[in-house]
């Protein structure tokens, strides 16, 4: 949901929670804009699908939102983005028109694509009310394996295996690194079963999903030989049960909270170009040792890297003691720079909202704001929608 | 490409022909918008990946043009849309603006998503000049079979059924009708080696693809001995070897050649839910008999449907021995209001050009039209980029 900053009206889509309907044979789901992420998910799960989309937030988060914010999460490499599945929308206007666009088609080439305008616009140009968004059939087997490397170029050869061999079935290719693992066994020890030791500079998760079993479980295990061959992966291990498999996400999924209980988190959601994509958590954690504020006993607590290897999106998390401007300005505008050079992306797929409005030069040529203005100006000229926030001057 | 109807000029893109880059990692292709899609199909081919798009015109096509009028084709159904798949665009506005926007990036949340204005715009908001492109792995293994069904019901059933078991790895499931199918034996006699009998209503093609040869055969196998277990399908085929594959496909990819061929040719490209799909051929057929104008010796000699079951995307094509605004009203506007009756749409992948720029309205609303006739007039104020087409007035 939003927040408000200033003198902004918070409109609750909490009540708009009703699934209009569902074809079993297209796959074509169209619901209110309020739908709970999951709640989609578990009436999916009965009737064979599943939605498109996973992501951390899925037990509180809206369909609605999760299309205003185009929404990447756990699976976009098998799945594609937001603008690839949502057929249709229905959205209300600034000036109360109501545009109804809630196609089930897959294909329908009249005119401009305007529901495109509105995945990732962050509630700028309208409200979200209606959502209509095809859906895969849900897979009849799932696998995850997690493997120790001691190299950034392992984790990409691995990566270029896993799509050569595990193709059609891979559906997730996560990783993390040696600090952000250790955040998560400090903070959730208890909890944490992670079969594998913390001596390793990098994890990756490989997820497939698939329609027989049997066939899966060959791919991987042919996967797993290969990297062992060819000595790409120092250790690893493939979950035996659901348990096990929930465990391991559990590590993955628990990075982002256990950077949050360690201390107060700069947090960057940056697309890189996979070479060079580790290359900013390095950068970034000398320039702040150089500074002589990263270290033990130092304001600078941890820096990780963790994300989504196979869509490129790195998340930079760097923790510390307490927010300020001496820290702020030694990562701040480096980061954006640094992303800028390396023609990456300074928000991946969380959005602009209020911190990044200022920033989208970054990442997009005058030009293009240029027009994105005009767009603006066109559907909201009173600038009522979303104010001071996304491109906002 | 686009012809010149009344006073405007031509600008072909056949000297931008260059690949500018390929990324094996992640499987970005940039190249020039003059690009003929057979030629970065066979470029992609030699390592390891494809263009996530096939149409019976590759040969020709440029991919600028592919992306200009949001070309679907025959594998939409395992790789999405072009939304989905164009990463970025480099795009010459009206005013000479260049939109640099070839971004490589899967993810990339900062502003309004831009290019997905251009996808799909026929070229009336500008001129693409470079495209950036997803591609995924070529797969190792592809397999054939084609069933004869005695009902559209069934064919409907077969559909499901292959969703359920050939999931991750089908890629294609095509439909065509006994007209159709007597409409190429006819034309292409001396080359159809078609190895079923042509009496049966309904034929569909269905095409896997994988990492795994053993694997996929299995799987299709098994998807097979449903179907007939089942009663679905009267008999069937799976092609041996390439040949056979290249020979069944032949036939589906030759029916608009051989409508052409037989006549003048009224053709409607329609998106409908799968369960009326077939209605449309059944009553338009109905419709032109009542009225006396088709039959034997009759004006129009053929009315047959085919296309993409996958998609919801039927093509109807009505052969007449020649053009007469008799048949053309008994035509239109019933097809288009049977369409916007059933929720559907009248173009579904060959795009508005002039012949359909006063049709929009049956599939888009008032409200929709005036939003992109705003966009319209805000990137291309003097109207000189493809005027008279699309949403001209």
């Amino acid at each position: 949901g939003g927040v408000p900053v200033f003198d902004e009206i918070i409109i609750s889509t909490n009540n708009l929670n009703k699934i209009r309907d569902f074809d079993p044979i297209s796959g074509t789901l169209v619901c209110d804009s309020g739908c709970i992420l999951e709640a989609l998910d578990s009436y999916l799960a009965e009737r064979g699908y599943m939605v498109p989309l996973d992501l951390g937030a899925k037990g509180s988060c809206h369909i609605g939102g999760n299309v205003a914010t185009n929404a990447g999460g756990l699976r976009l490499l098998r799945y594609g983005s937001l603008h690839g599945n949502v057929l249709g929308l229905e959205v209300v206007l600034p000036n109360g028109t109501i545009l109804d666009n809630l196609s089930t088609l897959r294909k329908d080439n009249t005119g401009y694509d305007l529901k495109q305008l509105f995945i990732g616009s962050e509630g700028t140009l309208g409200i979200i009310t209606g959502v209509s968004i095809l859906t895969p059939r849900r897979p009849k087997s799932v696998n995850v394996a997690v493997f120790c490397l001691n190299s950034f170029q392992n984790v990409q050869e691995a990566f270029i295996i896993s799509k050569g061999e595990l193709t059609e079935i891979l559906s997730a290719f996560e990783f993390w690194d040696i600090h952000s693992l250790r955040l998560v066994k400090n903070h959730f020890f208890q909890e944490t079963k992670f079969p594998l030791e913390d001596k390793y500079p990098f994890y990756v998760l490989v997820e497939t999903s698939g329609s027989n079993k049997d066939h899966n479980e060959e791919k991987l295990h042919n996967f797993m030989e290969i990297l062992m061959e060819k000595g790409i992966v120092e250790d690893g291990v493939v979950a035996q049960d659901n348990t096990q498999l929930q465990n391991l996400w559990s590590i993955r999924e628990g990075i982002p909270e256990a950077g949050s209980k360690s201390g107060s988190v700069y947090k960057y959601d940056l697309s890189i170009p996979v070479p060079v994509f580790y290359n900013i958590v390095e950068d970034i954690s000398k320039r702040l040792k150089d500074a002589g504020v990263f270290g033990k006993d130092k304001l600078v607590t941890d820096v990780m890297g963790y994300g989504h290897i196979g869509d490129g999106n790195i998340h930079l998390n760097i923790v510390s003691k307490s927010y300020s401007l001496e820290i702020t300005k030694l990562i701040e505008p480096y980061v954006y720079e640094w992303t800028e050079k390396h023609k990456g992306s300074i928000s991946a797929e969380h959005g602009l909202g209020l911190m990044k409005a200022g920033c989208i030069g970054y990442s997009k040529s005058q030009k293009m704001i240029n027009i994105m203005k005009q767009i603006k100006q066109s559907i909201d000229p009173n600038g009522i929608m979303n104010p001071y926030k996304y491109i906002y001057d």
